[in-house]
């Protein structure tokens, strides 16, 4: 099991709230102690830290905690190990340019028989590193490669076609991102929450920390968290189903 | 202009002896105030740092001075914007995935006349930003794409016959990966240096910092470190030509 994080806000917002709960998980109050990554869009451009070592004590994730990167959409994850070596080419999230666009992708589960879709020729997008993770995104992007031209409406339709796919080969919980959108596909637990005026106070649940996102946001900001499960005690989160798509724009959930 | 930083070690070395003599002139005694970049090969994994902020004051640039990160090539880039707005998607170095190996490409100079170069319906990869330096690396990698399977001495040839076409619009010195060999094409300007056993002590041009490097390494390290300008007062660096491409391995020049 692995921990994903995702945001999709309307103006550039820091999400070191978000990812303090998180990193603690990372052998502090969880089990996963195999790496750790995070990509930041800032405009069409993406920066990224990984780490193979435990989030727990990284020095770059204590960089990065304290550090205030404001962005508009973010993927995270802490990674427990089952298939693939621990080492810097398995640490999501993954990345591939498609159309003049960055792609960013991150994943929870075990995928079966992968060998079973992947064309075995090669594919337009392989895998460095040696996890089923790496090699579903290839695959997927491969397929929205084919796509080319598409409506963002055919582009949605093919990811979820993919993604049931994919998910078929086991647990397949997946965040996704091209900068503007992010596709958040549910096989078996992920939950969301969308912050907008008037913000209140919300409390960690693996932390002693509170923030007040009054004082840090205007009347017009719309933030969207996504994680496997809740991060705040006193918020309501929605769950999501298995084999449901949701799709973030500037922080609202765009499809239905 | 734009200052260069390359290194290639038949073990995994700190550079950071050598990228605080760079991160200087991003606003300290050069006039590079327009971000910088760096990546790091570790395995086929690749860690990367960017910053459109100078280097001199950045954040990111003093820790990544002060955090020891030991990498086999790394490629380093600080950018004086000519062509393309002051962003994160324009900061180099730029980064690639073909054949399951991540490629990564930083460029000093400008180019003129690419259009002609690059096919107008699209080439297999495309910038993500408005850089002259990223769609020359998208054509060239466009262009090793279509060399599939060729072997490393018809690679290498492709490369040379790539970068000979670029320089002809205008200058294109350049730092090219694929996480086991280090590609560096001299337009106008570029130095190198191997150290090996029996090392001595270095003194780096633009900072009252030397390093005795016997103390650091085993007689078994090589190391080459590429540079715009020799970063040190006290060595000799081999000052390559117009046209030249100098393919490094493990540290050792492997090509003649």
């Amino acid at each position: 099991m692995c921990e994903l994080l995702g945001m999709s806000a309307n103006v550039p917002t820091d999400i070191c709230f978000s990812f303090s709960g998180l990193i603690k998980r990372g052998g502090g109050t969880g089990p996963h102690r195999d790496g750790w990554g995070i990509a930041f869009y800032q405009g069409k451009g993406v920066r990224e830290f990984r780490d193979p070592q435990p989030g727990f004590n990284s020095e770059i994730a204590r960089f990065i905690k304290d550090f205030p990167i404001k962005s508009t959409v973010v993927i995270s994850h802490i990674r427990q190990a089952n298939v693939g070596k621990v080492s810097l080419e398995n640490t999501h999230p993954f990345i591939r340019e498609l159309e003049g666009r960055y792609w960013c992708f991150a994943h929870n589960g075990q995928l079966k028989g992968l060998e079973l879709l992947i064309d075995p020729n090669g594919e337009r997008f392989m895998p460095v590193g040696d996890t089923d993770s790496e090699a579903a995104f290839c695959w997927l992007m491969s397929q929205l490669a084919k796509g080319r031209g598409q409506s963002p409406e055919e582009r949605q339709s093919l990811i979820k076609s993919c993604a049931d796919q994919l998910a078929r080969l086991g647990v397949f919980n997946m965040l996704l991102s091209d900068a503007d959108r992010l596709y958040v596909y549910c096989s078996t637990k992920l939950h969301w929450i969308t912050r907008r005026a008037p913000f209140g106070v919300a409390t960690l649940h693996d932390d002693d920390i509170s923030a007040n996102f009054g004082e840090e946001t205007t009347v017009n900001d719309v933030v969207t968290v996504v994680a496997t499960e809740p991060l705040t005690t006193n918020e309501e989160w929605v769950k999501m189903q298995p084999g449901e798509l949701a799709v973030f724009e500037r922080g609202e959930l765009v499809n239905t």
